[in-house]
């Protein structure tokens, strides 16, 4: 048997509500203009879309109605039907509940039934990581056609009635930093004409010793809290890090392709934050590529984010384009990275 | 490329503390000698491992302290080091953090950096589903070693001031039912000798249009709170649904390998409780094979279980010696089971 050849058929996404820009946030939180200012320039995020809605802090949207309206779309755009697919990845870092996965709540408001499905743990790498393990499913050919998924609603960690004015700058920074939403693509082992074969994906650890830049926690039914806030960035090592590992990662996609920085059509460059995404657009130094880059507009949407990227390139690729996306996972430094060709 | 025959090297656990029998839990909740007995006799479990200290209510053990040493203990039976795993996959229920995973935690403690690492959000099938993962993903080729681990600690859904006689039947039930523990498995692609060859792995969703059988849920740092309990379990369908479900994963494995029951040397049932899987085992209607059953001893621990049964079950078998495996997920009704064989 040989290995089959892994394409990706199409992408698309799911964004809840209306656009939240700064001036909204500064008028709920009671922030003066000097604030929504230092937002717009110094985090560079203009507008994100959230599962909670601002005025009555209600919850809106869950994470499995958002995934199956950007899996639902996909599949439309592939011209599937929910019954052709044989196997399920989605990454998420925020599951709507430890059980059942929502992978699986997917599942039903789809009408999915009678296939493996499986969900990853997984921060801003998980996109990739899905399409790792849906690539690396196909090529067992065991299956045809895989769904997959990535998505983050945080609501269970946003309030409106947070108080800005005494939050420490690490802290505030995560409410204007995230977004919620879901992606989706649809990955095929079938020579379908009008689709892009996926070259490779590069997804690895590399944190031994290093001390996680990310961490979120939960917390259960029990009494018992930890003395630690459920959020904590280490944004300096973020900022150090990532840059260089996004570099790393576009060099070893490269070199394992045999592809020179000309070759690269469209790039898919991890979405920090506005000013950080900018940064390393400019030091990957593709100047031939496009960027794709969407985190001004939408904000971080962690697992869901590569999925946007991709539904908004692959209409753009002519047959012979050549595109690369990148993810850095800061919690415990996780490298990530994709190649793609419009065939 | 043909596709390479998988084999489990060696199993192990860690369980945390001492075990806790029902009598240490009735003193510690006040509660009676028949209410002693009624758990002894109705749900059949007589003790499990805690990694919350019942005196103190302290935490005493981390799920990535636990997977760690079970890994070290798996790997040095396989005469392993860690440096030799090309790939780990690991599957819980109740992660100690959801950034990062508890994955690569496990990995920092066993010094593993630089290979793919996935972590799949799973209930009782989890370890089936992170053996399914493994094993795919050593059928590509790209791997030669996985790691596959599954292990759960309910210590954030856990207090020692619960007040028993004030709970619902179906929820004093969970604080029985349950206990702490992680498993791990190796694979490998590698010919070797004194190994167990794994012949099919059957994981599928199947509940659709069915309620969930199972729900646990997560609080993040917001101060907005579900109205439903964060554990919610229909036991009435569970009780109903779970033996039915096992027989027919037996079924469909002994189909596909065109084994008769005859052929089956040992049984790995699925492990609810000590009465739920005894009854199972008789439904499962096997007469020529061995019970390998730890469910009374340390209760229902989740996707650490079939661990625990096939590091006890891998030294007795012989050549030729076959086994197979069976856990359901009631949370959205996954089926699953493995089948191996000694060579």
């Amino acid at each position: 048997m040989s290995t089959p050849e892994v394409r990706i058929l199409a992408a698309g996404s799911a964004l809840p509500g209306p656009p939240v820009d700064n001036a909204a946030l500064a008028r709920r939180f009671d922030m003066d203009a000097s604030w929504e200012q230092w937002v717009d320039v110094f985090i560079g995020t203009r507008s994100r879309h959230l599962a909670v809605d601002l005025e009555s802090g209600d919850v809106r949207f869950s994470l499995a109605q958002l995934g199956a309206t950007a899996a639902q779309r996909t599949l439309d755009a592939a011209g599937l039907r929910p019954q052709d697919v044989d196997v399920m990845v989605m990454g998420t870092a925020t599951p709507d509940q430890l059980m059942p996965a929502t992978v699986n709540m997917i599942a039903e408001r789809l009408g999915i039934d009678e296939i493996p499905t499986y969900q990853l743990q997984s921060g801003c790498t998980g996109a990739i990581g899905a399409l790792d393990m849906g690539r690396q499913l196909l090529r067992t050919g065991e299956y045809r056609t895989a769904l997959v998924l990535g998505g983050d609603v945080c609501a269970k960690h946003f309030d409106v009635d947070f108080d800005l004015r005494s939050m420490a700058p690490t802290e505030l920074v995560n409410v204007v930093l995230f977004g919620d939403g879901a992606g989706a693509a649809v990955l095929t082992t079938e020579p379908v004409a009008d689709s892009a074969l996926v070259h490779g994906v590069l997804n690895r650890l590399t944190g031994l010793g290093r001390a996680p830049g990310q961490v979120v926690d939960w917390y259960g039914q029990s009494n018992r809290r930890p003395s630690t806030p459920a959020l904590q960035e280490d944004y300096k090592a973020i900022e150090q890090l990532v840059p260089g590992m996004a570099v790393e990662v576009l060099k070893e996609l490269l070199d394992r392709l045999d592809w020179t920085d000309t070759d690269v059509d469209y790039l898919l460059a991890p979405q920090l934050s506005g000013t950080m995404t900018d940064r390393i657009v400019q030091e990957l130094g593709l100047p031939g590529a496009e960027d794709i880059n969407c985190v001004a507009e939408i904000a971080n949407i962690g697992n869901a984010a590569p999925f946007v990227q991709l539904e908004r390139v692959l209409p753009q690729m002519a047959p012979g384009d050549r595109a690369i996306g990148i993810a850095i996972e800061s919690s415990k430094w996780i490298k990530a990275g994709f190649a793609i060709e419009k065939v």
